[in-house]
């Protein structure tokens, strides 16, 4: 079988920091382009499950070990990333501790789920719309068309 | 940025025929390798959102037009799929409607849930036991790590 080409798949998560009053979210700046505020994240590596990879990009990230809680949805519009399509995972996480900024992110801050930075990289502001809903009544992200 | 090698992307549907008694679900035999019983799926286009993959390949080789009810859950196993690793969005679905094999299909039947044939090919099994539970209880697929 020839291989096939689809979009390159990518994994991100909201880390809740639990240990901390209003279990607040972390988001870093991105290093490379596209520039802004964003879920720590990046992309599958080939043998590895989503999960795997959404906890891999955390940790390279952050330094956070996360505990992954639920898929809150599948983004897949074809214009979310300008360097070409990506679908990413995004996972809600559960955190512990001080997250510092390594690897892609050259800086990182803690934020509640109401009050993120501005500007945001990606789809970020419609994921983070999405968690707000989870987050006030536990309905994951809508089916999109 | 050069393109980074991730694993491929598919979607497949768990179509209901809800005009029917006990909403019973629609299996293909695949033409192509791996042969065995399947939900109707495939890869993702690249500029297609996955739920829209979803339904295009259900319509391709079902010729029933579904709606989505649920992401049921992402199964990223690296072994899944004998041909490379390949990350599947699983969807549940409801139709109406006499489905027909066609494309990659060379047979369908209709099956209720816990009476599924066999073999079943890629993780499928697995996929139908989640799906069973979600029909009992509403529980989505666990992540898996």
């Amino acid at each position: 079988m020839p291989v096939p080409d689809t979009p390159l798949l990518a994994a991100d998560a909201i880390i809740e920091l639990t240990d901390r009053p209003g279990r607040p979210i972390v988001l870093i700046q991105r290093a490379n382009p596209p520039h802004g505020w964003a879920l720590p994240g990046g992309f599958v590596d080939p043998g590895e499950r989503v999960e795997r990879a959404a906890m891999r990009e955390a940790h390279e990230e952050t330094g956070l070990d996360i505990t992954l809680l639920a898929l809150l949805g599948l983004y897949s519009d074809p214009d979310r990333d300008p360097r070409g399509h990506t679908v990413t995972a995004v996972y809600v996480a559960a955190a512990q501790g001080t997250p510092r900024a390594m690897d892609d992110a050259c800086a990182l801050d803690v934020f509640p789920p109401d009050g993120p930075p501005s500007p945001l990289a990606f789809d970020h502001a419609l994921v983070l719309a999405d968690y707000r809903a989870y987050r006030a009544s536990g309905t994951l992200a809508p089916l999109r068309l």
